[in-house]
């Protein structure tokens, strides 16, 4: 179970809160990228980018040069997914489905190689699967210039949307339509680097996430 | 143009910078939601949230009791859209094909009835187009719930990573495939609220958004 402080409890719409921690595992691990809030000179930065999961601990990287890693203090990392959009009969109701993560916590400079490693990989495939065996690992000049940053899941909530719209009772008589919208994300077909021979494959751990049937 | 600022200028990756305003609008008129970055009680809070763009201005909306909205200070509002993942020769070079935009500034309590109708259209319309019409008008109660924020767009900067990847030179002889798998955004065949009289058909206005063919 999620272990809610004030600020991972839901103060509006507490219908959609979900509290198992199972529930936050699944939409991390099906997300791509996460939004990383920092506060830079006393000012909100908020910046995309990749992430990765290995137990109850997510990890960040980036550029040791990044300003929004550099920041220090407390994060805030919220992962998205929109599932569709719902249409209401009255304007005020319109909403989406979704499902979002926001996990809270000061995060810890990773200075130990082998979880520096470990979480790399985790990154590298969270976005990638199958490259951090395929593609050349970091070199000792590419692991120096790369800041690993870990963030324990301890307080975290997640909120999730799903279903037709909920309307006024008197609202439901009206003649409009209502409904939902889905929205989906997909893979297209794999775009070779014009710079690659002619020729070479596209091999199965790239082909089967662009058509996993 | 867009005017740059110190935290507007990309300190790395400088070729990814867009600094043509038509890049911006572009980029927020595409999006469904922003990620809104707050500082409340010194860290920072980052929730997803719709959005709507009039001009020069971000308008942004939520229950007059939102922490994210009470908060006051500057926020920083951030759109992402993701376009692909980039799968190099080395794991180091792996990344994400994505436009994203950063805004930065003091958001104003929108008080004037005109411009709060105009900006719950501008948000209601970039979710859901033609819904503004369609559905019942927002009441009294409603309007006196809701709290409407606007963000001049004066201080932004936009990020745009296209194309193969980057790879060192020397890693292009390695037999690694390489190349973008695309991610693309699709609307599904709407889903009628299971509460409307059946039969009742998708509008025109809903319908052409499924499917803009």
């Amino acid at each position: 179970m999620l272990s809610p402080t004030p600020r991972t409890t839901l103060g509006r719409s507490k219908e959609r809160a979900r509290l198992d921690r199972e529930d936050l595992y699944a939409l991390l691990d099906a997300g791509l990228v996460c939004h990383l809030g920092a506060v830079v000179d006393g000012c909100p930065m908020v910046v995309p980018t990749g992430y990765g999961r290995i137990g109850d601990t997510l990890y960040l990287h980036g550029s040791t040069g990044a300003t929004s890693l550099r920041a220090g203090g407390e994060v805030c990392v919220t992962v998205t997914h929109l599932d569709g959009v719902v249409l209401a009969r009255s304007v005020f109701h319109h909403s989406l489905n979704y499902r979002s993560a926001m996990i809270y916590g000061r995060p810890r400079l990773v200075r130990e190689e082998g979880e520096r490693l470990a979480a790399l990989r985790a990154i590298t495939e969270q976005l990638a699967p199958g490259r951090w065996e395929a593609a050349r690992a970091p070199s000792r000049r590419e692991l120096a210039a790369t800041a690993v940053l870990a963030l324990g899941l301890e307080e975290a909530s997640v909120k999730v949307r799903q279903g037709p719209p909920s309307d006024e009772e008197e609202d439901y008589a009206l003649p409009v339509w209502a409904g939902v919208l889905p929205l989906r994300r997909s893979w297209g077909t794999p775009e070779p680097d014009p710079a690659m021979d002619g020729g070479r494959e596209v091999p199965e751990h790239v082909a089967r996430r662009a058509d996993p049937s």
